[in-house]
This record gives structure tokens, C-alpha cells and sequence, in this order.
């Protein structure tokens, strides 16, 4: 683990072609970020990089430096294309080979006569690795220093991320409040920024939607201290009610 | 524009916490990738960044290097963590104040009276960048150099793109061909590996699937060239038929 870094933050790699070609539309970052928050850990970026051995190669030397967590998700299978073991044992200089522990997993996970070579390449991860163990479907995803390895599938994906909650130590879990009203922004902007410019260690984000053929705003607050948010809350709310503005959620 | 650059690349850049923490899920990425693929534009990476002045500024000036174009998301309205304008400028060394072609066109699409001040910053944008017409909300996005900033809404980002095919200078568009097999992607690894082997300006990507309760793999080929397309598919065809695997879609 990267001892520099002290503030408890992650990035999210996506590997994969099909998420940059727009064919598959990715659902694995909301899915880790929520799931990270709940640890204590702020996802503060996400790359999607194409299946390409140089660009993640560099993009993990890079992030490595800057990120406490590293979550790749995507190219652990078994076909040419999935290339991110290879990839990030390249990275940090690592033999990349069969591992026993994965290799035995795998071999018994499939009926005799069934490990075949494409099965058997998902037992070639980086020397040493921490296996993360796959309910789902037998292959292992692996954890190389600060980088954790996730396939792409969310549903194999989602089974795995359970057993990594003991990998993981979070700072204060941020928390947030939602308020939504029936407004366009640019008629509580000034109101919001002047209760932003009042709480320092605090985000205020300004989100509109369209909801059953009405304009609205979602106003979220985000901190890690619950009586920062319930002070912030009570001024918008405060002001919402003086510009005589509909309350739909609190 | 960046004259440096020879492949028609491009990188998008969604800026927004709320992407980021989970509590929204992006849509933009695949509609436009899907949008420049179709103009000869291939988006090679995608990063999800912070509402953060120093974020944005830093990763604006490093893609600048590397991508034709450079597609960014959110951040342009009118609330206070709408910084994305301010930021760009910053990143180009460019005065961020009244645009007067972008104040003409708000001061005209309010009511009079209703071009308050939250409005009135939309007007502020990078000195000198050319307008991106918005047919929805009236605020137009902008484009410095070779970055193109758009809202973050998806109806009204893509209200606005249709006005910008005529920036962009494509080149050839990337085809692709999807066969989809009943079968795990381990027993066609190898195959598809000796397939990938002999097409050389050509990817094959292979995508598994659960659908009706049935595993299978999307195969899908990639490349300018049709004829090389075809012939890679006849290829892919033949050893499908050989090993009995049931052909889903073709």
C-alpha cells in the first residue's frame, strides 16, 4: 500500500472498449462509488480506457501515485482481448504466471476435463497477488498493492466486492441530504451560493431535473458531519420558504 | 486546434460530484461516443472528475496534448459549483467574463425582468470562444480551441450536438459487426485468439451475456474496412459451426 497518500480516496478504471464505443453503458462506477462511500472512501476519479496493454499500464503508474484505492473493473476473462492481469503485473514489475491458489480453485470449480486453456488462462495473474474470490463464477479477481482487479460483469462484480469490506480502511463515511423543489436554478443561485460561502467543509450541489413534465432541483448536501448538514439544510430550507418555493422532497 | 495531433481521437470529460458519488448515472459517454464514432471520431478515454477548479484545469491542459478533441460534460449552469467555464479559461490563460453573443441570446430567450443575475452568468464564458447553440435552455455551451463544453442534461446535450457536425473533421468510421453464440466465452478463447491473430487492423472483442436465463458471447468486430469485416466474420462463422455452438444473432 502507497503509505504517502493520506487522504481515504479511490479511483475507478474501466477497461473496455465496449463501455468507450457506447455499445455497453457502464453501471459498475455508481455501483463501487456508492458501495466505497459507504466505506468511508471518496471516489474523486474514474478513467475508461480502451483494452490496450500501454494505456493501462501508464494509467495505473499514474494513478497509483495519487489514489489510496485503485478498483479496475473489466479484461479478467478468458479471451485475448482481456488483457488487465497482464497489464498491471507490467505495472509494477511483476512475473505474471500461474498462481496456485487461483489455478487450484479454478481447477476444481470446472468437471474434470473441462479446465480447458481459456479457463486455465484466468489462473495467470500477477506473482503474489491477493485473490478476491468469486462466488459467481469461479475465476478470481486479484489485489496488487492498492490496485483492486473486478471483472466487468456487473452481477459477478456485485457478488465479489463483499468479501473485500476487511481490505478496506475508510475514513468518515460521507453523508448527504437531499432536497428537491419546484424551481428552476437560476432562481435560487445566489440564495444557495450564499449558504455555500457559510459552510467551509461542506459541498452544496445544484442538480435540475425534469419530472413528469415539470422543471425542478435537486439540492444535495454533502458532509461527514450529520449536524453541519442538518444547520446547512435548515438555512435552504429557510430561504426556499421566503422566495415561496414548493417543497417536493425533504 | 491542436495541429500535433493526427489521429482522430477525442476524450470526454465528465465534470460533476454527482457522477462521481453514484447518486446519478451517467448517459452521456455512450450517446456520444456513438455520436463521433458515426462522424469518423474514435473516443479513446473517458475520465469523471470532480466539480474541482484545480481537477478540471490540470486534466483539460494534459488532454489538450493528446486528443483531437476533447467533448466535456457539466458544470454550466448557473448555480455556484457550476465552474467548468471559469476553469477552461483558466486552463487556456483566457479572460472569463460577459460573452457578448451569449448575453444577446439569454437577455432574448427571458422574459423581461427574468435575466437575473444566476441567468447572467451563463453569459460569462472564455473570451473569444465560439458559441454552441442550445435549441432547449437557451445557455449555449462553447468551444476553446479543441474543447467542447456542454451541459450535462442529456435532453438538452443532445438538442445541442446536431449543430456541430460541421466542427468536427472526422475520419473513417469505425464499422462493427455483432455475432452472438450460446456458449461460454472459454470455449471459443482460443479461436477467436487464431482469428484475431491473422487480421492484424482489426479487434475482435468478446462480450458475455445473461439473457432469459441462458449464458452466451457477443462477439463483435471492429474496422474501417467492410471487406476486412466480412472476411473476419466468415472466418468466426466457420469455426462457430465446426464446434456446434448455437448462433444467436448474426
Amino acid at each position: 500500500m502507497n503509505k504517502v497518500i493520506k487522504k481515504v480516496n479511490a479511483a475507478i478504471v474501466v477497461i473496455g472498449d465496449e463501455i468507450l464505443s457506447g455499445r455497453t453503458q457502464d453501471v459498475n462506477v455508481s455501483f463501487l462509488s456508492k458501495w466505497l462511500n459507504d466505506l468511508g472512501v471518496k471516489v474523486t476519479e474514474v478513467r475508461i480506457i480502451e483494452d490496450d496493454e500501454e494505456s493501462i499500464v501508464s494509467c495505473i503508474r499514474e494513478l497509483n501515485k495519487k489514489f489510496k484505492y485503485i478498483f479496475t473493473t473489466g479484461g479478467i476473462g478468458p479471451t485475448h482481448d482481456d488483457i488487465t492481469s497482464k497489464s498491471i503485473a507490467k505495472a509494477f514489475g511483476l512475473n505474471y504466471d500461474f498462481h496456485k491458489e487461483a489455478y487450484d480453485i479454478l481447477e476444481k470449480y470446472y468437471k474434470p476435463g473441462e479446465f480447458n486453456e481459456g479457463r486455465q488462462k484466468m489462473a495467470k495473474i500477477p506473482e503474489n497477488a491477493t485473490l478476491i474470490y468469486n462466488p459467481s463464477s469461479g475465476a478470481p479477481g486479484f489485489i496488487v498493492e492498492n490496485v483492486f482487479s473486478l471483472p466487468g460483469v456487473p452481477s459477478i462484480l456485485k457478488s465479489m466486492v463483499d468479501g473485500l469490506k476487511n481490505k478496506i480502511i475508510g475514513g468518515k463515511k460521507i453523508l448527504s441530504k437531499t432536497i428537491s423543489v419546484q424551481t428552476v436554478e437560476s432562481n435560487i443561485a445566489q440564495s444557495l451560493e450564499d449558504v455555500q460561502n457559510q459552510f467551509k467543509n461542506l459541498q452544496i450541489g445544484s442538480y435540475p431535473f425534469f419530472r413528469f413534465g415539470k422543471v425542478g432541483v435537486s439540492i444535495v448536501i454533502r458532509s461527514t458531519e450529520q449536524s453541519n448538514i442538518d444547520a446547512c439544510c435548515k438555512q435552504i430550507i429557510s430561504f426556499i420558504i421566503k422566495k415561496n418555493i414548493q417543497i417536493i422532497e425533504r
